[in-house]
C-alpha cells in the first residue's frame, strides 16, 4: 500500500504536462512558466531529462563583438550569448571585448587533450599489479580497436596508469571530435575494462575511479589536461586601458596580489579572477554540461607590463565542451551556437573553435573584472546594476 | 567611424526583441526559441542580465519524494526539480531517493558559515602590516556597524586575517539570511575597506583578493567553510540495497577505491562521486549562481558497513545558495522553489532548509551512482538513456 | 628457535659498543666512525634513540653575521651554524647575509600559533556527532585544566573541530613555550581524549587523525598555521644588488615566473625557492626533528621593485622548532644553539627568537638563490663547488 | 673599516679549527664537541660544506632485520641504521620489522622515474611560445647528446612541457644511475637551456622554474613522479597482529579515518602516518639531502582486511636518493650504507635497492604506528620512552 506523498511514479505518466499536473497537485505549486517551453519534449524527455515537467528559463545577454585572431592571422568577430542571472556580468564581458577590440583582437589557440575516463582495478598485490601494468601498457592498439568498435566518432589517443597497493588506475584519453564525449568515452571504457578483466583476472571496482577526473577540481586535470587546453592573449594598448579606466601598473598590481599571491594564500586551484562566471554563462547558453564547471573553472591569468601597454593572457588547462551531443541539440542552445556560427559537427573543427572562443571570452572577463577591481569600482557597479539601475558606467 | 562588425551598442536598443533582431541581422541566426520566454523582461534585463536578447531553456525533470528528517525528528517529503541536459541524472537521483525512502529518510543538517569577501591590502612592510592587523583585529564591532548601515539584512559575523610580505588579506564573514548575499557582502566590504584605508593608510589593491574564495575551488573554503556547511546521512537497509542492486561490501569497496584512494591519486578536492551533477541541476532550477559550482562541488562522501546495512553520508563544506536575490526571483525559478515550498525569505529559515534539501539530494545522487558503479551498470545506463531509449532499469 | 639473521634483540645488549659489534658481525660493516661520537650515550640512548649504535656526523658550516632587527628596533647579529652535505648552500646563505647586512638588516617577527594534535572520533551519526560537538565546544576550560595536570609547561590555547559523516576531528592548539612540544601535546591530548570518550560515548579511532597535521604537507597548516608563523623582510639597496650581481627587475622576473607562476603550474604548496635547504641545515645543527621539514618547507617569498631597491620577504606559516627537548639537549646541538645565544628555555622567548632567526636565515637563502638563478649562475656555482673547486665566486 | 661583528670572512681562514676558534671568540660559545669529528675535513670542506667548523652528531639506532622480497622471490634481510633524536622511532620501526618478519617479509619494488629539472622560459606570446614548443618537442635526441657531453653517468630520458601566457616550462627527466643526481641534472639542463635560447630566441628566466619540483611538496611529483617511485607491501598474519596488539578491523578503521578521511579533511598531500619520520632517519644516516624530505614525505598507505590477515602497502611517488655523490661519501654515511650492503655505484642497481629498502622500512613504520594508534598506546609509549624510561613495551 502506498503511503501519501510517496513516489507517484512520474515516469509512468505519458507527458510533461501530466507530470507537471501531478507535481502541482502534490505540492500546490503553480507551474505555468515551467510549462511554457518551446523545446521539443520528445527529444528532451528521452535524451536529456527523465521525468520531464518543463523547462527553466535563464536570460541571455549579448556581448561583443569579440575579435579572435586564429592560427593563420585571420580575424573572426564573435557575438557572445551569455546566459546568466548575475547582474553586471554581461556588461563586464562586453567592456572586456571592447578593450580587446581596440587593441586589435585576442589571439587564441586550443589543443585537444581529449576526454578521459579513469577506471580503478583491484589485484592481489604488487606482482599481479605488475602483470596488469604489462597488459595495459602493451595493448594500446588493441584498446583502440575496441574503441572504434563502439563508435566511429571516437578514437583512443593514449593512456596513463598509476598504482598504489592493490589498486591500479588507468586514464584513457579519447578524441571525440566535436562532441564533449563523456558518454562515448564511458561506453568504450566499459568494453575495454571487460577485456582487461578477462585477460588479466583483475577486477574493475569502478568504471570511474576519480582518476579521470570528471566534474571535480583535480590537479590531475590541471597538470595533465582534459578536454581542450586553451590559451588566449591580448596586448592592451593605451586606448584599451583608458576604456578600462586603469593603468598597466595598477591592474598588474591587482592581478599579482589577487590571482597569484591571494590564490596561493587561499590554497586555490584557480589563479584567476572569474573564469567560472564567463564559462558558466557560455556553457548554459550553448548546451554544455554545467557540472563540468566544477573542473573547468581552474586555470591561470597572467599579466606583464610592456611599456605603456599591458600583456594579458589566460590559460585553461581543462575545458570540456562540444558542439554536438548533450544539451547542444536543444532548440535554444542550437540558436546560441548559431550566433557563434558553430552549429553541429565539422570533423572536430567546431569543437576546437568553440574552445578558442570560450578562451577569448574568458580573457575578456578577466580584463574587465581585474580592471574594475583595480579601480575599486566593483561594488559600485554591482550596486547600480544588480538593484535595477539603468546606468552602466563603463 | 564604425567599422562593420563593431559593437552595435546593444544596450542602447530598447528591448530584447530589438537586440535579438540586431543579432539575427549581424549573425544570420534565427532566434525564435530564445525569444519565446515568459520571464519578466523588465525585471530580468535590469537585475540579472544586461543586453538581454531572450532566454535559454533547460529541461526540468522531477525526482522524489525525498524524505528529509529535520532537527526535531519530523519528516518532510521533497520533490526535486532537476534542470539538466544530462540523460540518466534525474533517473539516478530518483533511484537514490527511493533507496533513502525505504530506509526511513535522510537526516540532514545545515550550518550557516556565511558569505565571505576577502580584500587584499598593501602596506609598507612588516611594521605597518602589524599596525593594520591591530586595527582590523580590534574593530570588529565598528565594522559591524558599517555593515548594518549598508543593509538591514546583513550582519558581519566574524573576520580572519593573514599576511605575507607587504600584503594583508582579510576574510569578512557575513550572515545574509535567506540571500546568497555575495553582492551585499561586496557592498559592505567596500565601505569597510574605505574605513580601513582612511584609518591606517593601507591601500586596498583589490576588493576581492581571492581570499574569499569566490567561484574557485580552494582549501580555504573546504577547511574554513563558506556559505552553508551541510551534512546528510542515511542508514540504507537491505530493501534499499536490493533496489540499488548492490551489497554493503560491494558499494563500500567502490567508494573507498574511487572517492578516497582515487581522489587522492588524482590530487582532487572532490572526495565524492557526483556532487557537481546534483548541485548544478538544483542551482539551475532554483535560480542560484551557476558559477558557484566551481567551489561548491568539493566535499566528501563517507560509508561504513553496519552489518547488513550501509551507512552513507555526505559533507558539503561550502554551499552558496539562497531563496531571495540573484536569479531566484525569475518566474520559472520561483516555481521551482515553490515545488520545494521554499519561496522567498523567512528570516534565514528558507535558506537553511534549501541547503539541507540540497545536501539530502546530493546524498541521493551519491548513493545511486556509487551503487551503479559497483554493479558496472553505469555505461549501460548511459547507453540506454542518453540515446533515447525508453526503459530506465532501476 | 631463532633462524639465522633474525632479530638479535639489540635492545638487550647493554651498550652502543656492544650493539655496534653485533651489527658489524652480522653485516661485516666496519663502524669505527659511527662509533667515534662524543654525545652522552646514556642520555641519547634513553631519550632520543633506542638500540643506539653510535652517531652520524654531518658537517657544519658557518654563515653570517646576519643582522636581525627585532620588535624594538635593536639589531642582533647572528652567526648561522648550517649542517649540510649540499655543496654551495653555506656559501649561498652567506652571500644572502652579506646582501642583507649592507641593506641594514632583516626585520623579522614570529608569532606562536602553537603545537597541535588532532584526534579523530567516531560516533553513531549526525545526532551523536552534534552532541560530541556540543561537549567539545563548551569544555575548553575543562580541557585546559586537564592539560595543566600533565605539564606545567603546557597550556591549551584553543581548539577547532570539523566533522564528516560519523567522524569528528578536533585540533587542539597548545603553547609549549620554548619546546617544540609534540610529545607534551600528545600526552595532554591523550588525557583529554579519555575525558571526551567517557563523557560522550564517542570512540577515539586515532590520537592523531592527520588533522594536526604532523609531518605531512597540508593546507591545514598553511592556512591555519602551526608551531610559529614567521615573517622576515629586507629592502635591498643598490649595494646589495651589486653583491648579488642582479637588478631589481631581473630578480623580480625570476621570482614571479618561478615562485608564483611555476609553483602554481606544478601544483606546489611551496611558493618559494629553497626554504627546505636552509631549514634542514638549521634543524640539523640545532637539534630539531628533521621529519618536520615535510611540513615546514611550505610558505611564500614575495618581492616588489621599489625604485632602485628591491623589497623581499618570506612568510613561513608553519615552523615547528624549540630550544629545549628532543635533540636540542645533545652536546653538538647545544653548542650550535650557543652560537646563536639561544640555549635552553627562557619562558618562550628563546623559541620565538629561534623562529625569527630561522625566518631571517631563510630570507637570506631566498635572496641569494633567486639572484643566482636570475644570473644563470646556479649551474656554474654547483659545478665549481660540488666538485671540490676552491673558488666561490660571490 | 670593519665594524665589530661584521663578516670575518671565514672562508679565508685555512681550517675548520681556525674558523671554529673565530666563532668561539665572536660568540663565546664552546665548540669542543662540534670540533670532535672524524670526517675527512678536506673532502667535506670542499665538496659538502663551505666555511666548515666541525660536525653535528645525530645518534643512530639499529632496527631489523627487515626481510625484503625482491623481484625473483629471493629474500634479503636488512638492518636499518636510523639516525634520529625522536625517542620511540627506532623501537617503532623495529616492531614493524618484526611484524613483517613473522609474516614472511615485505615485497618491495622501485621504478626509476628520474631526477628532473624544470626551467622556465619567456617568449613574446602565443606564437613564439608555439615555436618554442616545436623546437623543444622535436629535439629530444639533440638534448640527449648535450646531456651525454656533460657526464657519462647521465642520460636524458624524457621531457614534458607546459605553457601559460608568455611562459613555457620544460621538465627534463634524467637517469643518473646510482646518484641522486640533482647537480648533474642542473649542469646538463644549463647547457640544454643555452642551446634552446640560441636556437629560439626565448629567454630562460630561471634554470629552475619550480616545475621540477625540487624540495617543495607538489602534485607535479605526486602525479608524475620524481626520483624513484616505490611500492612495498606485506600480508600481516595473525602472529604479526598479536605482536602489534591489534586486529585487522581495528587497524583498518584507524587507517581509514586518519590516512584517508583525515588527510582529506586537512588538505594534505600525505595520505600516510609517518613516512617523514622513517625517511628522515634513513636520509640522515645514509647521506641523502635532508631538504628532499619536503617533497619525499608525500605518498599513500593502503590497507585491506583479508579474513584474519591484513594487507598493508605503501606507495612513495617521489623518492630522491642515491648511493654515490652528495653526503654519501662521508665516513659515517659510508658505514651506514655498508650496514645495508649498498656502498657506492653499481650501474644503478644500488640506487634501486636503496629505494626498495627505504620503501620497506617506511612500510614497517606505518604498520607499527598505525597499530599503536589503533590501540591508543602512542601517548603512553612516548611518555615512557621520551622521558628516559627503560622499558619499551612492544
Amino acid at each position: 500500500m502506498k503511503k501519501p506523498g510517496e513516489n507517484r511514479e512520474f515516469r509512468k505518466l505519458p507527458t510533461a504536462a501530466a507530470r507537471r499536473q501531478a507535481v502541482e497537485k502534490l505540492t500546490r505549486a503553480g507551474l505555468a512558466n515551467i510549462g511554457a517551453f518551446t523545446l521539443s519534449e520528445s527529444a528532451a524527455a528521452t535524451r536529456n531529462c527523465e521525468n520531464m515537467i518543463g523547462a527553466v528559463q535563464i536570460p541571455i545577454g549579448i556581448a561583443g563583438p569579440l575579435p579572435v585572431v586564429g592560427a593563420g592571422g585571420q580575424i573572426t568577430r564573435y557575438y557572445l550569448p551569455l546566459a546568466t542571472t548575475e547582474g553586471a556580468l554581461v556588461a563586464s564581458v562586453n567592456r572586456g571585448c571592447k578593450a580587446i577590440s581596440v587593441s586589435g583582437g585576442a589571439v587564441a589557440a586550443a589543443y585537444r587533450a581529449g576526454v578521459s575516463r579513469g577506471p580503478v582495478f583491484r589485484t592481489e598485490g604488487l606482482e599481479a599489479n605488475n602483470r596488469l601494468f604489462d597488459y595495459v601498457d602493451s595493448h594500446l592498439e588493441h584498446f583502440r580497436k575496441i574503441t572504434l568498435s563502439t563508435s566511429g566518432h571516437l578514437t583512443l589517443r593514449d593512456l596513463d596508469t598509476k598504482s598504489t597497493g592493490r589498486y591500479r588506475f588507468v586514464r584513457f584519453m579519447f578524441d571525440s571530435r566535436d562532441a564533449m564525449g563523456m558518454n562515448m568515452a564511458t561506453i568504450a571504457t566499459d568494453l575495454i575494462v571487460r577485456d582487461i578483466e578477462a585477460a588479466t583476472g583483475a577486477r574493475c571496482l569502478s568504471l570511474s575511479g576519480n582518476f579521470c577526473t570528471d566534474k571535480k577540481p583535480a590537479w590531475q586535470n590541471f597538470l595533465n589536461n582534459r578536454g581542450y587546453k586553451v590559451w588566449a592573449e591580448s596586448l592592451l594598448n593605451p586606448d584599451a586601458l583608458r576604456i578600462l579606466r586603469t593603468t598597466p601598473e595598477g591592474i598588474f598590481e591587482t592581478w599579482l596580489s589577487k590571482c597569484m599571491v591571494g590564490s596561493a594564500m587561499a590554497g586555490s586551484m584557480g589563479f584567476n579572477a572569474q573564469f567560472a562566471n564567463v564559462l558558466a554563462a557560455l556553457f548554459l547558453s550553448t548546451g554544455q554540461d554545467l557540472a563540468h564547471i566544477a573542473e573547468c573553472a581552474v586555470g591561470m591569468t597572467t599579466m606583464e607590463v610592456s611599456g605603456e601597454n599591458l600583456y594579458v593572457s589566460v590559460y585553461l588547462p581543462d575545458l570540456m565542451v562540444g558542439t554536438v551531443g548533450g544539451g547542444t541539440g536543444l532548440a535554444t542552445q542550437q540558436e546560441a551556437l548559431s550566433i557563434l556560427g558553430l552549429v553541429g559537427g565539422r570533423d572536430g573543427e567546431n569543437g576546437l573553435k568553440l574552445a578558442e572562443v570560450m578562451g577569448a571570452a574568458v580573457l575578456a572577463g578577466e580584463i574587465s573584472l581585474l580592471a574594475s577591481l583595480s579601480e575599486g569600482s566593483l561594488a559600485r557597479a554591482h550596486q547600480t546594476l544588480a538593484r535595477g539601475g539603468k546606468q552602466i558606467r563603463q
